[in-house]
């Protein structure tokens, strides 16, 4: 386009910082790649890729997730873009990151592997490549407050799970320790969970019970006017 | 950079939503300017510009919103950035919306009025060019989150002003109506205000104390883990 022909043009990528929650040992955990090109082949790199023509930012993120992991039916939520203009000692690249949200059990853990990826914990994070540390601790800061303000705690949690697994995922993410009895008033009382008639009995003898997420009553309730809030912080 | 090379690359921008509050009539309004390029030449338009050479995506929102107002020591968030590939008719451009919230007071108004810019209401905004519509109503929904959470309503007010203005403005911006008893007890509780010993008269016979911001004193509480809370809504 002649009216535009005199502005510069810049390579445009995304990057993912894609969460998952190790139920068992109650962590946060990254999924990591060894970067394929250079400049900074070989580091630790969130995974990431360049905007094709015929493809939205949006899109380039669920493909470059897809095909890292499988997985197309995730939450994926844009976060930041980083455009400082010596970002990346290649070129300049304008980046846009997205976080997304993994239920572990959906992910294609072979695929995973063969692409070399790595799950590693959010507090022990090895060094990453150019500006990725400041897009990690961005999107967790968005996904700390988006917590507090929608249910999408449930995204990281098997279909079924006890007050217990939903309390601990809270503390593990919002790093802060909560007080049970308030903890299950305050999400019980949003009648947005249901009780099973099944209990999880691997952690203790007594047992607790099962519950689920019910998402047609929280939208129903959303669209009334109801804000979830679960600030236990 | 060879590596790269294979990849294509696009045009980038940078769009602002600048807000200002009009505290006489009690409306959040928004700077608007006529798009002086084809495509859609003439339409209404956020002030925006290609990011040039040599500037992040931050300088270039500076330098527009310089441009535009005079204005340099401002609040300007970055909100979003739209990719999509038909976004703008004329080529692909990869556009970052950022927010500015003004006093209207410090704003340089023949420079506005030099630039063809027009404050309009929020409320009763003209159609705009592109998917600019959507990057105001994103920044609007980022701008009340943020006033529930930061003190950022003082952006927007005179260096003193009274609790009933302050209230105003939470109620133009949120979109409801707030309880006063409520809205000052929980104000005041914080400790962030600091009473003048000078009445604003114009409103009452009996007249409303002056407030300042203390702002000092807000970034020392913040530092202890002390949260601004304002959620009124």
């Amino acid at each position: 386009m002649k009216n535009y022909s005199k502005y510069p043009k810049y390579y445009v990528a995304v990057d993912c910082v894609i969460f998952g929650y190790d139920i068992r040992k109650k962590l946060l955990k990254l999924l990591l790649v060894k970067r394929n090109i250079d400049p900074g082949k070989g580091s630790w790199s969130l995974a990431g890729g360049f905007v094709k023509e015929k493809e939205s930012l949006d899109d380039a993120a669920a493909r470059i997730l897809r095909k890292l992991t499988g997985i197309s039916t995730v939450l994926l939520i844009q976060s930041r873009t980083y455009g400082d203009t010596d970002r990346d000692p290649g070129a300049r690249v304008i980046s846009t990151s997205y976080y997304a949200l993994t239920g572990t059990s959906e992910i294609n853990h072979e695929l995973v592997k063969d692409n070399g990826a790595h799950w590693r914990s959010v507090e022990d994070l090895p060094k990453l490549v150019f500006d990725h540390s400041k897009m990690v601790n961005q999107a967790l800061h968005d996904l700390q407050n988006l917590l507090k303000t929608k249910p999408v705690g449930f995204e990281l949690l098997p279909e079924k799970f006890t007050l217990v697994q939903l309390q601990e995922l809270y503390e593990a993410i919002l790093q802060v320790k909560v007080d049970k009895r308030n903890f299950r008033k305050k999400i019980l009382s949003m009648d947005i969970l249901e009780k099973l008639e099944e209990k999880e009995k691997q952690t203790s003898k007594k047992g607790a019970w099962y519950y689920t997420f019910k998402k047609e009553r929280y939208d129903k309730l959303s669209m009334n006017g109801f804000s979830f809030n679960l600030d236990v912080s």
